[in-house]
C-alpha cells in the first residue's frame, strides 16, 4: 500500500491514524459484536458515540450551553434552504456575495423571502472579499449570511462583517475545525464535514437555542426543521451514523494534536510555505489578493492552461493528487486540511520548484 | 473477536465479507492511494464506484431503462415531502395507513395538498393489511402510496393495492432487494438502504423518467427536487460516498449469491423456521395475521413485558441482541434480513424453545 498526498478540495484526505482505528474497528466496534454500520441509532452504544462527539466539538470550539450542535444529512446545499426556513420572520435577509457557494445559498433564499445582495466580489471573479465594515444592510433583515472560506477562490473572512447587530449566519464547510472561533459571533455556524472534518454525508449546525423555534412556513419540510432535529437530539430519524463516528474520530484526534490552537498554528505554517513559494516563482502565481488568502484551499496558475495541464499530470505521477482547480475556474488548487502533513506541502513545494527550474 | 446474532431492525446486519472488504479496503481503495472516505465524488476513481453501483442494482431488480436510480440524502422521512413535492399535480393523493411510516408520510402530504387515507389497519394495531382490491380511490388522485412493509408491525403487502390507473409510490425501507419485484408496477420505489442494504444516510429512488419534471412548488428545496437530482447523476452536492461504496459492495455480494430469486428463498426459508415456531409455541407468539407477515420483521410477544424484558436479557446475554420490540410497540422483533445467515434464526429459535422449556 502506497498512500498518495491527497490534495483533494472535498471530500479530502483524512488522519492516518483514524482511517487506521476505523478499519481497526470494522467488524467489531468496542467488543459489541458488530460495526458501527450495523447497529440500531438508537442503541446505547451509539448514543454512546453521538454523545462524546457531541462533548467533544463542544470541547473543541467551545461552544456555549446555549448552542445546540446539529448532526444532519443533505449537506450545506440543504442548509442553504433551511437557512431562510428557519430564520425568515420578516421575510428579508442580507447575503455577501464572495463566491459560488454564497450565490447559491442566496439563490436558494430567494424562493422564501427577499434575499438582498449587500455585497459581491464577483467583479473580481470573487478573487477578494469585500470591505464589510459598513454594508447597507435593512433595518428588518433577519439575517447577515456568509460563506466564511471559499473552497474554489480560496479566499477567506480574515475579520467577521459588521452586521449592525444582526444575526450572523456562516457556512464554515471549508474551514471547520482550522482554527478557533468565537462561537458567541455567530447566530448559526455551519459546515458540511467532507472537506476538514469527516466522511460525505453530513452537515454539523450550531445553532443558538432561540433561533431554533416552531416559527417556520407550513410547507418546511419535516426534515428541514431545526427545531424537530433539536428537539429528538439529531435522532429524528436514522442520522448518518458513520460520518458521525468517524468525525468523533478525528474530534479526539484534535484534542490529541492539541486542539484547535494548534491546528491554527500548523495551518498557517503549511499554508505559509506554499504562499511563499509563489510569491517569488515566476512560474506559479496566486489568484488570491494576499490579505484574503484561505489558509485552507491554495488556487494558482501558470501562464497557459496547458502548462497548468502539463503541471497536474506530472504532479498526478509523482504522488500529488486532486491538484485540479474547480471544474468552473480551472488552473490548480491544493487544499491543505488539517489532516495534510507539513511534509506534503514541503514535498509539493519541492516537486512545483523542480518543475519550473526544469522548464526555466 | 467474537460477533454477535444482531436482529436489529435498523441499521442492521451486514455481510461479513462485506465488511472485511471494506476494513481491507479502508486506507488504499483500489490501489489509488487513498480510502473512499477521502476522495472527490468528481473524481474518476469515483464515477466508476457509482456507475457500477447504479448498474448493478439495475441488474439485481432488473429496472427499465426508462426509471431513474437517485442516490439521495435524508432517509425515507425527507421522501415523505419529497413525494408529495414532485408528484402532486392536482393537489391529491391517496394513502394507505399500515404504519406509523405510513402515517408519517400521509401527515407530511398534508402540507402540501389533500392527502386521503383510502384504507388503514389502526383498528387492530396495524396487525394485518387491509383489503386494498377496491378503494375509494379518488379519480384526480396523482399517486396511491404504501409503505409496503411495515418494520414496526411485521406486515407485508403480498399483492400490491389495486391503484385503479393511478401512479403506485412505494416505500420498500424494509424489504428492499429481498426479493425480485416488477419495477413496472410502480411510478416510484424507494428505500432508506440500512435496514435491508447498506450503511444509514442513503435513500435509494427508483423514478420513471416522466414522473422527474420541473414542475414542482416554488418553494421546494432544491435538494428534494428530483429533477435536479436526476440532472447531475445524484452527484448535485457531495452524496453520502461511503454508503454508496458499501451498497455496491452488497450488490455485488448479492448478486454472488444468486441474486434476488435467490434471496427470496432463503429469506421464505428463515422466516418459516421462526413463524413455524412461533405457531406452535405456547409461551411465545406472532402478532401479526399470517397471510400478511413479513419475511423480514417478526414481531413477538409473551403473555407479560415481566417476561419479555426477561427473554431480552437472557438472549442478549447468549449473543442474539436487538431483539426488543420498537419503542413504541414493545414485545420482542427479531429483523432477519438478507445478510442475517440461516444458522442465527436456526439458533434463536433453539434458544426460545430452550427458554420456554425452562420455565415450563
Amino acid at each position: 500500500m502506497s498512500r498518495v498526498y491527497n490534495f483533494s478540495a472535498g471530500p479530502a484526505v483524512l488522519p492516518e491514524e483514524v482511517l487506521k482505528q476505523a478499519a481497526a474497528e470494522m467488524l467489531d466496534y468496542n467488543g459489541c459484536g458488530m460495526s458501527i454500520n450495523e447497529m440500531s441509532h438508537r442503541s446505547k452504544t451509539f448514543d454512546s458515540v453521538i454523545q462524546t462527539a457531541e462533548q467533544d466539538i463542544r470541547d473543541l470550539m467551545n461552544i456555549p450551553d446555549n448552542y445546540k450542535v446539529l448532526f444532519l444529512q443533505g449537506g450545506a446545499s440543504q442548509q442553504f434552504a433551511a437557512v431562510p426556513l428557519n430564520l425568515m420572520k420578516n421575510g428579508k435577509a442580507a447575503y455577501i456575495i464572495t463566491g459560488q457557494w454564497a450565490k447559491k445559498a442566496y439563490q436558494e433564499a430567494q424562493k422564501y423571502g427577499e434575499a438582498i445582495e449587500v455585497a459581491s466580489s464577483a467583479d473580481k471573479t470573487f478573487s477578494y472579499i469585500p470591505d464589510c465594515s459598513d454594508l447597507p444592510i435593512p433595518d428588518d433583515a433577519d439575517y447577515v449570511y456568509i460563506c466564511e472560506n471559499n473552497t474554489i477562490y480560496g479566499t477567506k473572512f480574515k475579520t467577521l462583517p459588521n452586521t449592525k447587530g444582526h444575526i450572523l449566519v456562516s457556512d464554515v464547510s471549508s474551514c471547520f475545525l482550522s482554527e478557533p472561533v468565537d462561537v458567541t459571533k455567530y447566530g448559526v455556524i455551519y459546515g458540511g464535514v467532507q472537506k476538514n472534518v469527516g466522511p460525505a454525508g453530513l452537515v454539523i449546525s450550531i445553532i443558538r437555542e432561540d433561533l431554533i423555534t416552531d416559527d417556520v412556513p407550513v410547507y418546511t419540510p419535516t426534515m428541514l426543521k431545526w427545531k424537530t432535529q433539536a428537539d429528538n437530539g439529531s435522532l429524528y430519524n436514522t442520522p448518518n451514523c458513520w460520518s458521525i463516528y468517524m468525525c468523533g474520530l478525528v474530534f479526539k484526534w484534535l484534542k490529541a494534536q492539541g486542539g484547535l490552537e494548534e491546528m491554527k498554528k500548523r495551518n498557517e505554517e503549511k499554508a505559509a510555505i506554499l504562499y511563499d513559494y509563489l510569491d517569488q516563482s515566476k512560474m506559479f502565481k496566486g489568484t488570491v489578493r494576499k490579505e484574503d488568502r484561505s489558509l485552507m484551499n491554495v488556487p494558482f496558475i501558470t501562464e497557459s492552461d496547458e502548462l497548468n495541464a502539463e503541471f497536474i499530470a506530472e504532479a498526478t505521477k509523482a504522488g500529488f493528487v486532486s491538484l485540479k482547480g474547480h471544474r468552473t475556474v480551472g488552473g490548480m488548487r491544493a487544499s491543505i486540511y488539517n489532516a495534510m502533513p507539513i511534509e506534503g506541502v514541503r514535498k509539493l513545494v519541492e516537486f512545483m520548484d523542480k518543475f519550473e527550474k526544469e522548464r526555466a
